[in-house]
């Protein structure tokens, strides 16, 4: 998986019928040390992940290993909204230490 | 799923016969600010997509999770056609704004 | 898809012996204007392509969504010959108009 | 698979239901020097890996054929622990040369 | 596939189970002049490829179309031991020329 801030949303309505009430979340890949990478994805959301959160992307078939997705033509997902980033005895990343 | 922009066709003739029928779109991807990236795909479109658009395109195995192209050969297809793209309570992207 | 062009072919007589039969072609990737890309695939060929024709390419799963294929280890494939692709009302490449 | 380094760890509570239980570590890739590479991945361990060991990744669908993972919407997981890399005679790496 | 020269072997002993009795290899990536990229893979070898040949491998799923690899959490396979590569009438690379 890779780490990514959710910093949007995307609303299509001419769309394959299987999307229908899937919430489409633009998302920013981060690199190992947070950092905004050049990189983004548009992932299906079914934790309820909110703008500005650090998250955990899957992508290609593992997007559809979650109820409710295995038939849409997704490859890519958030799987996880992250409470955490520990680089050994470091923390990097703490959502409770971020104010929104 | 990437964001990318209906800028043209590709027509084959000797083809796998299951791809008979099948509409190609050429796709140029765009980055998460719209703008165009060197990066492109041909992609299988069933919901009706034209130039100019921007669209939602999956690739992998997520192409052949639309009815007509469960057996296909293909690594891509249009999704969606995409209406808005907003960064928190920025607008990107409104398709009705858009004047072809 | 990626637009590519044959470039060669490549021969393994010690192989999978699934792969038994299968011609496999050394393709070089285009990008969108047909340019050479320094990429290349080499890719099981089902539809007949020869050297300089420009051909789709599916990778992944994809590859074995083809009679005959189905169980074997390919990840890439030839799917079908290119006859033209447009840009809008451009034609940036017709098949009947190039001498080989 | 490629090489990486087990360099931290990553929380998330609130997550895909069938991801409880699941040890997601961080990963720096090597090259095939054992140099780091600006390239990460989070991945799921069942294997038992320490900060600082060299491990194999698996990325895709490879990562759920692992007892446990099979409907984890997962798409990257630590498939051993690597003891030795070696070229032709010369030895890159060894498990047991090292001191944490 | 892409082209690969085998520089060296990989040894895991603590490993998901189903990996027990796996050869693995390790390939460097060739372009398509037969130049070494910056890119390696771990593979697993079912066809008995040895330090320096050059070989064909298969990665994703297809990694998996193997007899014995089905169940493996693996990404990568080394498919086939390439004796010639050919660009249209010129020979790049011919096995038996090769002195090891």
């Amino acid at each position: 998986m890779q780490i990514a801030k959710v910093i949007g949303t995307v609303v299509s309505n001419q769309k394959e019928p299987s999307l229908r009430g899937a919430k489409l979340l633009l998302l920013q890949f981060l690199d190992e040390e947070g950092r905004l990478l050049p990189k983004y994805e548009v992932a299906a959301d079914n934790v309820g992940a909110g703008i500005d959160e650090w998250v955990l992307v899957s992508r290609g078939s593992a997007a559809r290993q979650i109820v409710g997705n295995e038939t849409r033509p997704l490859d890519a997902a958030v799987v996880g909204i992250i409470d955490t980033v520990n680089f050994g005895n470091r923390s990097l990343y703490s959502k409770k230490d971020q104010s929104y």
